[in-house]
């Protein structure tokens, strides 16, 4: 399978690329506006998981592209960007979606007001709409990877042992996602339902960031449902 | 110490009631607006209790009032009754309520479409908001056990190994509420900030429903932050 990580110089991008680059034989196609930057990040991420596993990092698939075309030669396109980047990286990268492609949204939108972080959707009413309302109708849009943070997943030495939610409308879609997560050791994907259920999944990552701060001996929370 | 818990024959107030009438000396004063209904309840859950315990239940604090006189007699008073009865009980009680008392909030507002559930909290913003709206100005509002299935609270031989998030604007409120919540065994309480950070903590009540309904080997779902 290759997947294109969109905006993948930034720390869900790294995280997603090395756990995917150690866990499986996926090909990983780091997305960037910059190709220089997405090659640069790709070559020390292939360098991360070989400092891991021992290998060689030339032997890795995990290579730098443009945003377009890392998304146009993908089948699975994951949306590593801040949520107001969203609208503009699907339109660049539209033209190479197709119906067997699947684009996945794993941003939440927040703002930080006295209290802490809270949530703060786009005006569609959360991220993921944002994300369906971009991409054209035949390509199926899933959420999946808000809440995990992103340090320890780029972290190879800590084991995860953490859930994390995948949510969608076209049910063969959110299966490929489940799956494609449950490939990265000690993760584990749970169905949350349809994309209505986008806010209530997307919340947890400002929740997250505020029990991480208000109590002094949690850091770079997941969380695990049982 | 003496807990109020108001709408105290409902789910929540049955799983609270148990588990503080096995695991502490508390005073457990379970209110209803029929006070026949909360004594009879109060008889039920000493029985539940003393099942497990092999105690003798007529030796255990667990009585029942109307709500009025639950509230006016405890230094904990425990709203856990539904979201739109909120109001009228705060409305109800609030001359029995002081400074040195703690209100606590664990309802969520939700409601159900055909994604499953969803967070729908009062125009105030939240359920917490609505209640520190109608308490006396003096008396704190500290949220806390939202997250917890009452299935799950109540049926004392299951372990439970979650965690309870509890936020509130005055420190020692709140810090009096995790000692509490702390005292049921298998229950870890984390500070989630202010009241402001209500919402977040809101929509997890919906979202555990929601993974519980689409996930086969999960039911009455809590939640670990780790």
């Amino acid at each position: 399978m290759r997947i294109a990580l969109l905006g993948g110089t930034g720390d869900v991008g790294e995280g997603l690329a090395v756990r995917w680059g150690r866990d499986t034989d996926h090909e990983l196609l780091v997305g960037s506006r910059d190709p220089e930057r997405a090659r640069e990040a790709a070559t020390a991420y292939a360098e991360t998981v070989a400092a891991d596993t021992g290998g060689d990092p030339d032997d890795l698939a995990i290579k730098g592209f443009t945003n377009e075309m890392a998304a146009d030669r993908a089948e699975i396109v994951v949306l590593a960007v801040p949520p107001y980047h969203v609208a503009d990286t699907v339109e660049t990268v539209a033209d190479g979606l197709d119906a067997d492609d699947v684009v996945v949204t794993p941003a939440a939108g927040m703002q930080r007001d006295e209290d802490g972080f809270s949530y703060h959707p786009p005006g569609t009413g959360s991220v993921a709409a944002l994300v369906r309302e971009e991409t054209p109708d035949a390509v199926p849009v899933v959420g999946a990877f808000h809440n995990l943070a992103a340090g320890r997943l780029a972290a190879l030495d800590a084991p995860l042992g953490i859930d994390t939610l995948v949510f969608g409308d076209a049910d063969d879609a959110v299966s490929r996602i489940v799956r494609l997560a449950e490939e990265i050791d000690g993760l584990r994907a749970l169905r949350a339902g349809g994309l209505g259920n986008a806010p209530e999944v997307e919340s947890l990552t400002p929740l997250l960031i505020n029990v991480a701060r208000e109590n002094d001996d949690l850091h770079d929370l997941g969380v695990r449902f049982d």
